[in-house]
């Protein structure tokens, strides 16, 4: 395809080799794979789940719901706590497909209570150390209350729990991802002892993609909702989830500008496009990206010693080795694997496969 | 106006002592005003610059500049280094307004000289200590040469030099940042005097917000081209140019949840909307946006003990003080004062009066 400014590449081989690896491990668990579309937000994207059979996703906004909903898909779970004030379209949404809700608290209960006239799954949001949302895993009086709240309304039908354990993404590598993990699947265990006791059977939902990708262990799990995994970048390679290889999004920028003194390349592509997180390397440098070199048929494995130091509104700037500095010219197209595809995708908005065809995306 | 999501909202009126402030400074030095307009991205916003007989401008790609050429703007600067993929565009809108773009090598020189049949006025891009792109300020020869080669073609008219001391972004505070500024006018001012000896006249062209806000100093300088001022942000405050009543955005979140035992409030709000930018407060927490009561006529002034304290995709957390948490009611929209409103305002793409008003902006 002929590129004039930073453009989002999607490697459509990679991509479909990521999510069948997922879909097979789900299949060989017996769970249901329930993935969430945040990361890449397109129906191009979905329709390569759909051709495995997956049927139930995973969003994180009630917008997402509806693009996703109009696209064909009718089964449905907002990992969000609920928003009260979208109250009336969430009703109306549930007119039209099979719509999971997410609460954590009374409020969010009696809000859907007394304004639903369709009929809603709740998911009951676990806090299983994470400590972002949700209810406490080890609270179960608490949440056996809440249930019992959810029972009292007819319009509402309450499925299980959803645990998403980020703390994951703060881990140093796969011994402590799966070490998180574990202790989550105890816990959880813990309170599916005490639901049964209760009578009460549940779903129970877990989702994030260094713990999906690393572990084989599923005790007591019944749906999986990884999203990152998809696309995966540079923090999952960082954490053990992935391999370079299996990164199946780069961002091609135009190369502007050269410092001979610095070994540095300044180009045309910036913060909003790429987001500002970043990890640190074994030097302690900050690394907003790895470099690659593109080639027609996608892009190469990246340069050890090279990578995007910084990242202003438009520019990046990578720091070179001495001989990617001397073949990279001005004018030039580079390829730079995200540090965290889910915002650099939603940041651009649109992505095109390596033959140039644009994907239909929420944005796009 | 009704909200139902994370909505961005622009208070018109401080937005509109910002522009005027500015603009007045830029008169009382004598100083061509040619602020940058991707901060607000806005045709709308633009309006208000227009009616205080600002008629030059400047953006930082193609794209925005095609975007004001087409709301009216007939003399902008593409402040960002030529990037050569766009060349046969940049040509189209030389034909249409007066163009200037930016070179800092010979390369772009080059490819200038030997596409383009309009004329587009050139910049040199330098760098006085930034150390992001531009030719040092010291490097009078190279600086001269470049000129010599620019003169050469009758599409180019040099006509000047283009300085953005983003570093003061970078500094603890106002003398820090004087500091840069003056100094750098300095060497700017050891170029003048080299370039008047060659018989070259020049625009002396200057941007930062830090230093733009908090100088008097213009000596030598012709031109100011900064953009942030028009909204400012917690950074700005942070750097001591602005006050937190001067900031003109405020992001309306909606209140998800509670946390009483950690004092957090989760608002539906996250990365995706505000960026990960953050400053170091003087406890060493990182504030990742500043919390404001909304009231109908705007915003309040920001509450001290309570601030952004993470985000994640769509998920904000807020520590709150006792106080606060106890006043706020799941369901409930907060105020975010960004920590940087270019940022903010790219990512979130469309901006709200307080009267419900929606402003038009490149992306909506």
């Amino acid at each position: 395809m002929k590129l004039n400014k930073p453009t989002l590449l999607l490697d459509e081989q990679k991509c479909l080799a990521n999510i069948r690896r997922m879909k097979e491990k789900a299949d060989r668990h017996n769970l249901v794979f329930r993935p969430h579309f945040k990361t890449h937000q397109s129906a191009g994207v979905g329709e390569w789940f759909r051709d495995l059979g997956v049927d139930k996703i995973t969003v994180s906004s009630l917008s997402m719901a509806r693009y996703f909903a109009n696209h064909g898909w009718k089964d449905i779970t907002i990992a969000f706590p609920l928003n009260p004030a979208e109250i009336e379209d969430i009703d109306h949404l549930a007119s039209q497909i099979r719509l999971n809700v997410l609460v954590e608290n009374y409020v969010g209960v009696a809000i859907l209570s007394h304004n639903l006239k369709n009929s809603v799954g709740v998911f009951i949001k676990i806090d299983a150390g994470y400590h972002r949302t949700g209810i406490d895993v080890g609270n179960h009086q608490s949440i056996l209350k809440l249930i019992r709240q959810i029972e009292k309304c007819p319009q509402l039908k309450f499925q299980g729990f959803i645990v998403h354990n980020g703390h994951t993404y703060n881990a140093s590598g796969t011994e402590e991802i799966l070490a998180i993990h574990d202790r989550s699947l105890q816990q959880l265990s813990a309170l599916k002892q005490f639901m049964l006791q209760n009578g009460v059977e549940a779903i129970y939902s877990i989702g994030d993609t260094p713990a999906m990708s690393q572990t084989e262990n599923f005790e007591g799990i019944d749906e999986i909702r990884p999203g990152n995994f998809v696309f995966f970048d540079v923090m999952q390679q960082f954490l053990g989830s992935c391999n370079y290889s299996n990164i199946a999004v780069a961002f091609a920028c135009p190369v502007v500008a050269k410092h001979q003194s610095r070994h540095e390349i300044v180009f045309y592509g910036g913060a909003v496009h790429l987001s500002k997180d970043f990890i640190l390397d074994s030097n302690g440098n900050k690394v907003f990206g790895k470099v690659v070199e593109l080639s027609k048929s996608g892009w190469e494995s990246p340069l050890g010693d090279t990578y995007v130091k910084s990242l202003s509104q438009e520019h990046g700037i990578v720091k070179a080795s001495q001989a990617f500095y001397n073949k990279i010219e001005i004018g030039d197209f580079i390829g730079i694997l995200p540090v965290h595809s889910c915002l650099t995708v939603d940041a651009m908005g649109e992505m095109f496969l390596i033959d140039g065809t644009k994907l239909r995306t929420i944005h796009s």
